[in-house]
C-alpha cells in the first residue's frame, strides 16, 4: 500500500513528505487510515535530535484518528470500518502492568516500540525499499499506518475524529494526571506550570474537580486567555520577579498549594514545582518530558517534611478501557477540546504547524488528511 | 533547679557533664524529670556542626521519658507525678497542620523550636548565668528539663519508662512510615536501605505488615542478625556488587520492590532506593536525614514511570493522639522494644554510648540517670 507520509530521515531537519510503502499487518496488528493528526511536543523533541531513544528515519505522529482498514489474523476487538484512536500507552489487559490496578502502564509491547518496530522486529514502512522505523506505536504522520492491536482503541462512530484524536495525548495526560494522578479534591490550591495543551487540559481537569484556586504560570503573557477561559483563577509570570517563583508561590498561598503540575519538561521548574507545595502535604505531578540525561533535584527535606513528588504518563488512563468514556464526555459537553485547537491545516503543511508549535503562537494544529 | 546535664558547648566536642540551673516552667509549659534517654544519630549529627539549624551550647537529646515534676499556669492535659515521653513532634490540635488529617507535622512552635528556644524566645537553661539552648522541643539530655505541653504525652504508669522511651523517636518513626507514610499492604516486595534503630524498626513494621519479602541492605554484616530476628528475609550488602545496587535489587525482585526506604541520610543511597523501585507503582520513602546542602537527584523518567517519592517525619504518627496506643501494642506484646537496647549505660557515660553509635556496635544504649 502506497501512503503519503511525513518522514523524519534524520535529526533536526524538517520533516519530507513522501510517498512511503506500507506492508500489511500481521498478525494481532491493524492498518489504519488516519484522517486528522496534530503535532505534539514530544514528535519535536524526538525530532530534534534530544530524545535519546529517537531512531532515524522514522515517521512521527502520536496524536491522531481514523479508520480502521485492514486486520491482521487474531484480531478480534475491531473491524474495517471501525472509529479508532491510537494508544502510545497500550492496553494488553494481561500483562503484570495491566493487572496490577496500580498503572496504566502496559508491558506487552514496551521493548519493541521503543526501538521503533513491531513486535516481531521488523517495521511495516519502507521507502524506496530501505525500512522506516515506527514511533510510539501509532506514527500518525503517515496517511496510512499499521499498529498493534491494543494500541488501538475503538470510540463511537458518532464522535468528530478531528477533534476526539486530541484524546490520543495532551488533552488527556492533563486530565487524567489530575483525575488519576493527583486525585484533586474539592477546593483545592492548585498551580500549573507551562501553558501548552497539556497544561491547558490540566487547567481544564482542576476546573471539573473544582479546584478553588488555579495559579496558571507562563513566561508567555498572551498564554494567559486561553488559561483563564480553561478555568484559570490566576496568572503568575516568572519573568516579573527576581527571586525564585516557588516563594512567590508559598507566599501567594499562604504555605503553598496543595497540588502542583509541572507540564514543560524542565527539570528546573519541576524543582519549582514541588517547592512550591505546602509543607506537610502538597504533592507536585511531573509531567513533562526533560532532555536526555537531565536530572531532577532537591534537598530531601522538602520531601521528609511531606510533600510527595509523583509522576504521570498519559494521566494514568487506560486507554481501551477508559478512552470510548472520555470520548462520550466530549460529546456531553464535559470537555472542551475545541477550545485547544489554534489552528487548522492540511497535512502538507505540517512543518508549518512544528513552526507554529515552536513560537509558542499555537495550542494544536489540526492537520487534515484530506482537502 | 540544679540539674545534672551533659551540654553540647561547641560543635564537634564530646558532651560534658555539668551541673546547670533550670528555670520553673512558663504557662503551658511542663519541667519533667528525665529517668531515661538515649542517643539517636540526629542529636550526634547536631554535636558534628554538619546541622546548619545547630546552635550553641545545648542541651540535646530528645528520645527519653520522665514523670512530670512542675507544671506551669494553664497547663490541663498533664500534672505532677504524670508518666511522660517528650516529643520532637508536638501536636497543638489546632493549628492548619493539626486540623488538615493529612500531617503529624504542627506549626505551633515550629519557629521558637528550631531556634532551640521556649515560645516566648528565652531559655530555661542556663550554666553559670549564661543561656543554654533547648532542643527539638525536648532537650532529654538533662535530668531535669522544661517541655511545651504539646510536645509532651502522658503514657501508661504502668509502662516501663527504660523501654517506651524508644517510642520518642527511632521505633516510633520506622513503624509509623510503614503504615502512616507508606501504608504498605499484605504481600508487599520491599527494601530497607540502613539497619540502625529506624531501619530495624521500618523492618518490624513490615512484618507486622505482613509484607512478602523484607530486604535488608547494609554495608555491615554484623546487622544481619538482628535485622533478621526483626523479620527481614534478604540480606545484601553493597560492598559485594561492583554495580549500582538498585539494579541488583531490580533483578533479585524481577522488576522493583514495591516499597522502599531510606533509613541513612544519605543522598545516593536516597536515588538507590527510589530507582529500586518498581516502575508503575514502586514508592520509596526518605526517613533519614541528609546533611546540609545535600540534594536528592534522580532522572524525572523515574516518577514519569509511576514510581513516587515521599519523606516521612516521625513516621506520620501525631504524638499525643497515637503514642498512648503504641504504649499499650508494647505492653500487649505487638511490638518489640527489648531487642533495639544493646547496650544499658549510666547517664555520666553518655560520651561513651556515642561512640557505640558511631562504630555502628549499639543499636540503643539506654542511659539511665539513676544508679
Amino acid at each position: 500500500m502506497k501512503s503519503r507520509a511525513a518522514v523524519a530521515f534524520s535529526p533536526g531537519q524538517s520533516l519530507e513528505i513522501v510517498e512511503i510503502d506500507v506492508a500489511d499487518p500481521k498478525a494481532k496488528e491493524v492498518m489504519v487510515k488516519i484522517l486528522y493528526t496534530s503535532v505534539c511536543h514530544t514528535d519535536a523533541f524526538t525530532l530534534s535530535g534530544d530524545d535519546p531513544e529517537g531512531v532515524f528515519p522514522v515517521v512521527l505522529g502520536h496524536e491522531g484518528a481514523g479508520v480502521v482498514v485492514k486486520v491482521g489474523d487474531e484480531v478480534t476487538s475491531v473491524k474495517v470500518g471501525d472509529h479508532v484512536i491510537p494508544l502510545y500507552t497500550p492496553e494488553c489487559g494481561e500483562c503484570e502492568f495491566c493487572l496490577s490496578g496500580k498503572t496504566n502502564l502496559c508491558s506487552a509491547v514496551r521493548e519493541t516500540q521503543g526501538k521503533g518496530l513491531m513486535p516481531d522486529g521488523t517495521t511495516r514502512f519502507s521507502y524506496n525499499g530501505e525500512p522506516i522505523y515506527h514511533y510510539m506505536g501509532t506514527s500518525t504522520f503517515s496517511e496510512y499506518t499499521v499498529v498493534n492491536e491494543i494500541n488501538l482503541v475503538k470510540i463511537d462512530e458518532a464522535a468528530p475524529l478531528d477533534k476526539v484524536g486530541l484524546l490520543g495525548c495532551g488533552v488527556t495526560t492533563g486530565l487524567g494526571a489530575v483525575k488519576n494522578t493527583a486525585a484533586v479534591e474539592e477546593d483545592a490550591v492548585t498551580a500549573v506550570f507551562g501553558l501548552g495543551a497539556i497544561g491547558l487540559a490540566v487547567i481544564q481537569g482542576l476546573k471539573k474537580a473544582n479546584a478553588k484556586r488555579i495559579i496558571a504560570i507562563d513566561m508567555n503573557p498572551d498564554k494567559w486567555e486561553l488559561a483563564k477561559k480553561m478555568g484559570a483563577t490566576d496568572f503568575v509570570n516568572p519573568a516579573d520577579y527576581n527571586r525564585p517563583i516557588q516563594e512567590v508561590l508559598v507566599e501567594m498561598t499562604n504555605g503553598g498549594v496543595d497540588y502542583s503540575f509541572e507540564c514543560i519538561g524542565n527539570v528546573e521548574v519541576m524543582r519549582s514545582a514541588l517547592e512550591a507545595c505546602h509543607k506537610g502535604w502538597g504533592e507536585s505531578i511531573i509531567i513533562g518530558v526533560a532532555g536526555a540525561g537531565k536530572e531532577i533535584h532537591t534537598r530531601p527535606f522538602q520531601l521528609v517534611t511531606g510533600r510527595v513528588w509523583k509522576g504521570s504518563a498519559f494521566g494514568g488512563v487506560k486507554g481501551r478501557t477508559q478512552l470510548p468514556g472520555m470520548v462520550e464526555d466530549f460529546m456531553q459537553g464535559e470537555i472542551d477540546l475545541d477550545s485547544f485547537i489554534t489552528h487548522h491545516l492540511n497535512f502538507s503543511q505540517i512543518n508549518q504547524s512544528l513552526d507554529l508549535l515552536h513560537r509558542g503562537e499555537s495550542i494544536r494544529t489540526m492537520l487534515t488528511y484530506g482537502e
